[in-house]
Parts: C-alpha cells; structure tokens; sequence
C-alpha cells in the first residue's frame, strides 16, 4: 500500500498528467495538479473534481507551489521543457521526494516526429532529471508507455507499466501507484538507465497508433506471478 | 499465404535459429538449416526432422549454400559475427531475396551485458544489414523479441512479432511467415528504421527475464483487429 502522501503531477494539465491525475484521484489518492499557470491548474483540478464527485481529494496550484506541498512529484511535460522545470523546481523539491519521470524525448519536441525520439546525452530524459535533482530526491522512471487517450477513458486500462530506478524502495512505492490504476500491471524494469527503453518504446507506440488508428499500449507476457503487481 | 518458397535460416544451429527452423518445418514449410559447419546445419535439421516427423521438409547447409538455393534468408547470429557473414554471403545472395533480420546488438557481443544494446552507427543492427546487401534485396526487421526458450518449448508462443521493412511487399511476406507460429499476431511496425526500437526491447526481454526468472514476450494491446495478423 502506498502511504497516504499527496501526489504532485507537474504539467497536469495536459492530456497525459491529467489522466494520471483523474485515474489517481478516483483511487481516493490525494492529488496536487501542477502547471506554470496556477488558474488552468486549478482549473483541471474543479474538472476532476466533477468527473470524480466532491470526495475527490484534488487541488491545483502552480508548479513549484504544488512541488512544495508534496514528495511524490510526477513529471508530465513536453521534453522541451523538461531540464527548464527541473531547474525552476530545484529550491522547492524537498529532501526524500521521489521523481517519477514520464518524459520521452520526442523528436517532436524540435519539430520531428512523434513516432522518433532524440538522443539524449545522458541516456534518456529520466537519467537527465537524475543529473538535475537535487541530492537525496530519487528518480523513477513510469508511465511513459500509457496513453493519454487510455488514461482519460473510461474503464480499465490494458496495459502493463515498468518502472525503473536505482533506489529500490522508490520503486516499490512507483509500483504501488502504478497499481491504483485500473488493470495495470506494475513490473519492476530494473536499474533507471533502462528507461531509455521505456521512453523509446513510446516513439513506437505512436507510429502504431497513427500507422493503425488505435490506442495502443504494451503487455509483458511469461514472467512469474510475483513479477506482476496487480493491486 | 506465404508462397512455398524455401526459407533458409542462417546461423540456425544456434537455439533461436533452431527455433524457428523447427516451427517453421512444423507448419509445412520448406526449411534449411544454414549454419558455418554444413556437418552441424545437417545434425540440427535431423533432430527439426526427429520431432517433427518424416514429412518434415528441412535440411542443412553450410551459409553460403543454403543462401543459394532459397530467397527467403534469415539472419539468427550473434552480433560479433553479423557483418562478416553478410559480407561472406554477398555474392551468393540472390536478385529479389528477402533478408529477414533477427539480430539484436547485445552488449554481450563486446563482452558486456545481454540487457545492453551497443550502438550501432547505421541506427540497427537491421539497418546495417540494408547497407550490406546487394542492390535489389529487401531487408525486413522481425523475430527479435521472441525469445529462443519459447520457440523450442511445444505449444504457442505468447507473443506478437512486430515487422519492419522500407519494402511492403516483402513486410507482408513476413508477416505471413510469422503467423505461421501458433498464436503469434504479426503487426506491421513501420519502416526498417524502428528496427532500432524492436532490439532494444530484447535487452529489456533480457533484463527482465534475468530479474524475474522468466521468458518474457510482449503484446501490443488496443490496436482494431484489422492491425493484428493471426493465421
């Protein structure tokens, strides 16, 4: 079980943090939605609020505001704005948060396609957030994978998510949240330079989609029962 | 429906070679084991034809020879000795050949690990294949993460085999030819280009089946049934 710590999805207002957002609130979990702008954030908020009922447990505050109310910060942004945020965030990440990165380096980000991703000096942009962090925070790497469009559907989202970091007990806390999505499957996908993976593994989702028409995601087959966390 | 043309499987006395050799004889096909040792590529279509029966139709070869006599070519070799037997089999490759490419640039080749990829120059190892051979030999990306232990083991394979070609015609004939592996879906993947993207996620296979003792596969999910090529 995850301990009951709010969840700052950073960039929250987009489709894909949104959907986190949303699927988490319907958990019951206690979430902050973070934007540049704290009234779209708010904003967001008042519209997970009436999709979930006035139980939900949902705030929206500016980035580093929504950063300095939690430790549990998810990363939800376009890479071209990714080293940028995590340099105005620094002051505001608290010591012992966890850095859960959805990023993928979409050639998009500099005018390519979506369906490509740009090489990344570090490896992946979850490995550039560990080079940004500050020392102490741990990043996981999650999400990257799952679908905007699933997220924000109704209904269980088919699809398994790996997560990566080289701090093991971030990770198991990752895989819990992970769990409170309907039918995911949290696998752990080893150290944080895997995600390099992940992040590409996105690029070719999105060929599929636009190749097919579909909302496409992946699961991991012949693995151990225990290999899966299902909640 | 794939024409009964021959499919040589080159470096097929190694296990994933074997693999796919013996599915490929079960489902009625034409098949040559090619191996360096002519004398082993026929010990190994002896045992294919052992579990397969007498009406198993799969001899051995040495490479260059099983090359010869079929147009359907597939490359299932570690990645240390790629480039050299493309090189090798360059004047024995026939006009309007297919060269299916299986390789995946393990680190492992380099004496590093099997859940790393090294970086090949031309983006994949499938696309270092487009530069080797003749002029008029299509090259399609296939079969990377179907793992050898699930080929050689009986039943169906949990698995989907993405397929990547510049060459349509020839993506389709190899969707044919893997759907002729009980429960394999066969999706086109796009260009030869996003072979890059299917190698690395055999190192993530790897690194997954190492962490949780398994033989893992993958599944595409949410794609309209039309993208899914089941036999």
């Amino acid at each position: 079980m995850s301990a009951p710590r709010p969840i700052a999805v950073l960039g929250g207002t987009g489709p894909e943090g949104f959907g986190l957002a949303l699927r988490w609130a319907q958990a019951g979990e206690t979430v902050i939605v973070g934007s540049r702008d704290a009234k779209r954030a708010q904003d967001a908020a008042d519209k997970i609020k009436q999709k979930v009922g006035a139980s939900a447990k949902i705030s929206g505050n500016g980035n580093s505001a929504a950063c300095a109310d939690a430790d549990l910060l998810v990363l939800t942004i376009p890479f071209e704005g990714h080293a940028a945020l995590l340099k105005q965030l620094k002051p505001a990440i608290r010591a012992g948060s966890i850095v859960i990165d959805a990023t993928v380096p979409l050639a998009a980000s500099v005018g390519g396609r979506a369906s490509r991703t740009l090489g990344v000096w570090q490896g992946s942009a979850a490995q550039e957030t560990a080079e940004l962090v500050p020392k102490g925070v741990s990043v996981v790497a999650a999400f990257q994978n799952v679908g905007a469009d699933l997220l924000n559907a109704d209904g269980p989202v088919d699809c398994d998510v790996m997560v990566c970091s080289d701090d093991p007990a971030a990770l198991q806390v990752v895989r819990d949240l992970a769990t409170k999505i309907p039918s995911v499957r949290a696998i752990d996908g080893g150290k944080l330079e895997n995600a390099r993976i992940l992040e590409q593994i996105t690029a070719l989702l999105i060929g599929l989609n636009i190749r097919h028409k579909g909302h496409s995601g992946i699961r991991i087959t012949g693995l151990p029962a225990a290999a899966y966390k299902l909640e």
